[in-house]
């Protein structure tokens, strides 16, 4: 499936915002749209664009959530990926009405239908806000630092936001630049075209980041103002040539997370411990989700979402651990790092903010190793999935919080955030004991596993009851009685102290080891980190300032490259196209490869060598999912929707050997439209005619 | 389960006989008995065994079945783990008479039963022939050498064996030298006492390689000649008192393979190709074979041996990847060969016939890495666990390679083994059409995804059919009925070109593409590889001759090494010892912690500071299984059975920091005979009294 791939989930962007790599590799870059390294590209590639190009394409691109998107015509058209727009696809369908299996086609404006809970952010204008965060925070306390700061981000956004408008401040640069970003809101979005799912993830997960690849991951959306198409002028057009090997492109959108100022000492702890383990756990969990969609149809439904997510993560966690795995690969992490500290050297002031920054975040590691797995197995991710249990966690901790003063609590528990705790905990959720119990009795005996045989903690929490006793008891706790929930949390310590219900007793008893190792943690682990990278991420800023791009951060980028395949390190070579006569080869008629009644019917009258998907050396990651691929005019010749298996490691640098963005092209776009699906009012719009 | 530990299977035991590592690492070392490195040995431990010591301990070793196992009466009672005795102890079992479930227990000598199909090889002598293999094939050219060679072998094992012996030619240091061993073979071994699984294998797959450990992984047999106990006054003695931190150790054994003599490129294919793929493409067998067991019983029951098989090979190439992938680990790879490549720098006539051998063998990898998958899905695991495609292949490439000169044909079907092949051919086997159709779904849904799109033979092999519908078709074959296939066998050419079957088309038509694979594997890795290797081994002969022990032959070694724990690279410190307390908390009541009966019973008669497991620092492998642990006195004190995880990086090379074996003792031994199971005749046997 596509959804975790060039999408991101809100809840992934991260707040690592460390800046990025000091020495830029090729087309490497994320580029903000008021910084764009116009001579840099000139250079390397012959051309570049002026910064009129550049405020045009900012005005004509587009975000939804986890994903990107652009304006093409005059009257609300969005171009984005079906996989952006598929939980709309889904809830517009019906059993009579399945969208997702045949696709929607809207011929008239009045069959456009809402989307519910969509709205679309289009970017109105940048302002560089540093100086006033800057002038707010001056001569405030380390401790009083963050506080001053959002203090001015929530002054800066409230004078900027209005009814339509949306703004937020982005950190860019780990704080070396704020940016104050406006966007107009359009939350009245229209579905004006879906293709059929089939043939939007044509190949499925087999196909999935591979190339050469055959898919019609595209959708068309509008933008609705007082009922009425929105009026757009600023949009983009959209151009129906073939593209030429080796062409200049660029590629707009919102790139959701990168980690590329990670220390060599994190990214050998991601790839050596980090990534190994998910993976493994993650295919236990598998394998229990299997056997439980076995028991019967209704298990099959509960766990498919699941069993779905699960699936999509392995090729992500795989193609990263590769990434990191790879010798050449790594070397760019570390010449990058001792290019960094060379540059400290030469300069006194640099050399003693800096001091040793990376030697405290090495042992830091090192720390974290020893504690990695009580860490994750008692706190991080205790009662991983398990509702159950988070809900018994935030009752537990939450009434000892409450009883201390606001500024010593863990953050969770705070007064600000209280509120969205007690929201989940009054939520009426209906759990499914045997699937709680599938997820306790997973972490348990994972726990017992991994943990060594004389761990004290885990001998406590596990008592001498086996991990599967254990969660079925557990999954009979009262807990999923919301009126229950409510009780306890307005009983407070009192009531946690007295509850007999099992699940209680269970997080109450193992609460204090837990507070114990993620005080560890954080004071061996994270804080030492967090402090060290904050003077590396000066120390970089000193020496490069914004010749440098920052890490992604989900808010509009701009990214160079060209048409072009690439050389695997085993040899074979991949050319950057494919063509229909391809996609009708690779059809099959059975899932994933399944070709939609209108296109088997349509073979005959389309040119076997029309471009479907093309890849280019654009530096893009989740989230710039359904951004518009554009040429030297800022014209939309595509809408990137993947990348191959070598762009997952563009979570920590970009190769420019093999780093390969790919995009459905604008060509065959228009093709499926007019020669597929009949869509010649459409086509007439994105004409321009 | 234990099975895949330090029991090596007989396929398992490779011919990659190249010598031991140039820098050998502390204890490091498997030793032959006549080669043992006494001096070394005194200088590091302060003691080493005399010659005599080690020729009682060779005689009071045995040998059966991938595991080892030692002598320990004079009436030819055997002590070696219990998972080395697992299929004998399943097969005397009825459903009255559990005995894998609870346990056997011959309290004399009536009761004892023989184990059906074992036996058991007792090392009497050790010739070196190396001057008879060298002047056999003195002046003899490249081409005839391995005939030659051959030839000599079967002469000397021809003069050497008799009735009750059996003779072997082993070869050490990749031909650098060659032992004729010989064997008294006792073909009636009876069982004498097993314990229950549930305590043989206690912690199960959970603590498979882990420590702290609790298992009583042991078990009795005796030797029977002539229908009466064997008499064996050449027997060791055990010692029942406890063993002591730092204590000197020695382990006698059968170590199956080890490849530590191979080069960093080709460990780097392994660490960053091979083993990564085998643990992906395990992980879909795994998740295919539990939703089949899904269906119903008899689906259970027919996926139930493989499914166990692959969740057993998960941690061993897990551990084995793990180890490749830490630096440290690494890094002695990377000395070995660098101390070698120094060696042979200061040696005219050594750089002269290595000439480039380590480039030849890196070039080769890189060739490797461009048709591995191709290699892989096309030839070597095409139809991998398909009995209707193994079938198919033989009768396919049979009917062709006949027709040539036999010196021209592939070895599989040469005249010398063609019998073999018929007999495979003929043999009546069940097979399960839905079975056979999961397996061949699998090799072929993953073929599709891991070659391109573009890939020629792919194509051409699944045609437009989706996989699961070709492995549908495919288990339709007629190949399940034994006369059929033989009569395409007998039919040759012509039959095979009419034939009709699916299976047979299928096969026949792949098999151009399949060749010619498997023509460039073994022009351009196999034959570069093994020529370059070759001079290698010859070099490194000449450099350190014998003061380096030899790569794992499944032929009897020595290893020593101290009672210690070790120090994880996270910093947790384990100890060397568990007790019998710490088995009794570990207990849950369910599998794989069920304490049997007897021993839940016996808890308050048992010292609860009785060592149950220790960790030594001995140089063991898969096929030390059962192996005794012994003292300076040559008194056995325990039965190696496993090792940690770090052991499992012993394929590739020895790291004194963390290699560590796992022992059940005699003095858990005792306490279990006497105490638990109320063996007073056995104990009083192994007393001595």
């Amino acid at each position: 499936m596509m959804r975790q791939k060039l999408r991101t989930a809100a809840a992934l962007i991260g707040t690592f915002g460390l800046a990025a790599a000091p020495a830029t590799l090729a087309e490497e870059g994320m580029w903000t749209f008021d910084n764009f390294p116009v001579e840099r590209m000139q250079a390397q590639m012959g051309w570049a664009p002026d910064q009129l190009w550049l405020d045009r394409v900012m005005a004509g691109a587009a975000r939804l959530p986890g994903c990107s998107a652009s304006n093409v015509s005059g009257a609300g058209l969005v171009l984005t990926n079906h996989h952006c727009v598929v939980s709309c696809v889904t809830s517009l369908s019906s059993v009579e009405n399945n969208y997702l299996e045949h696709g929607f086609m809207a011929q008239t404006r009045e069959e456009e239908l809402r989307c519910p809970n969509l709205s679309i952010d289009v970017l109105t204008s940048i302002r560089d806000v540093t100086a006033d965060i800057e002038s707010a925070t001056a001569g405030v306390a380390p401790e009083g630092f963050a506080r001053a700061r959002d203090g001015e981000f929530a002054r800066l956004i409230g004078e900027c936001s209005g009814a339509e408008t949306r703004c937020e401040v982005v950190t860019l640069y780990q704080g070396g630049r704020y940016g104050l970003y406006q966007y107009r809101t359009f939350s009245d979005v229209r579905l004006v075209f879906a293709p059929e799912h089939s043939m939007a993830a044509f190949g499925g997960d087999t196909d999935n980041f591979n190339f050469p690849r055959y898919c019609l991951d595209f959708s068309f959306l509008r933008l609705y103002s007082g009922g009425r198409p929105a009026v757009t002028p600023n949009h983009l057009d959209m151009r129906f040539t073939p593209l030429a090997e080796d062409e200049i492109v660029l590629i707009s959108g919102n790139p959701g997370r990168t980690s590329r100022l990670r220390t060599t000492a994190e990214l050998e702890f991601e790839r050596d411990v980090n990534l190994p383990w998910q993976i493994e756990s993650l295919g236990h969990l598998r394998d229990r989700l299997i056997a439980y969609s076995a028991l019967g149809p209704d298990q099959e439904r509960i766990a498919s979402s699941t069993l779905q997510a699960v699936q999509n993560s392995f090729k992500g966690l795989a193609g990263r651990r590769q990434a990191l795995a790879d010798p050449t690969g790594f070397a760019h992490v570390a010449e990058r790092q001792a290019d960094l500290q060379q540059r400290v050297r030469r300069n006194q002031a640099a050399t003693r903010d800096v001091a040793d920054a990376w030697g405290e975040i090495e042992r830091a590691q090192a720390a974290y190793r020893g504690m990695f797995y009580e860490y994750q197995y008692l706190e991080q991710r205790a009662g991983e999935r398990s509702l159950l249990f988070a809900w018994a966690r935030d009752l537990v901790r939450g009434a000892a919080e409450r009883e201390r003063p606001d500024a010593e609590r863990l953050v969770r528990y705070s007064e600000t955030r209280l509120p969205s705790v007690v929201q989940g905990l009054r939520a009426n959720r209906t759990i499914t004991p045997s699937f709680e119990e599938l997820h306790l009795a997973l972490w348990l005996s994972e726990l017992r596993a991994r943990l060594p045989a004389n761990n004290q903690a885990a001998r406590a929490l596990l008592g001498s009851e086996a991990p599967e006793a254990l969660a079925q008891r557990l999954s009979q706790s009262r807990l999923n009685d919301p009126t229950y929930r409510m009780e306890l949390w307005q009983g407070g310590a009192a009531a946690i102290a007295e509850s007999t219900d099992p699940m209680i007793m269970f997080v109450r008893g193992m609460d204090a080891d837990a507070r114990a190792v993620r005080e560890r943690y954080v004071s061996r682990v994270e804080a030492p980190v967090a402090l060290a990278q904050e003077r590396i991420a000066r120390a970089r800023f000193r020496a490069f300032g914004d010749t440098q791009y920052p890490d992604a951060t989900f808010s509009p980028r701009i990214t160079y490259g060209r048409v072009i395949g690439w050389s695997e390190p085993s040899g074979r070579v991949v050319g950057p196209f494919t063509h229909t006569d391809g996609l009708f080869e690779r059809s099959t008629g059975t899932a994933p490869f399944v070709l939609s009644e209108r296109w088997a019917d349509a073979r005959g009258r389309i040119d076997p060598r029309g471009i479907v998907n093309v890849s280019t050396s654009t530096d893009v990651i989740g989230g710039n999912s359904g951004g518009p691929l554009l040429d030297r005019d800022g014209d939309v010749v595509g809408a990137v929707f993947d990348g191959n298996v070598h762009l997952l490691g563009g979570e920590y640098f970009y190769d420019g050997r093999l780093n390969r963005s790919v995009t459905v092209t604008s060509t065959i776009i228009r093709t499926a439209l007019a020669d597929v699906y009949g869509m010649s009012a459409l086509v007439a719009e994105i004409e321009g005619r």
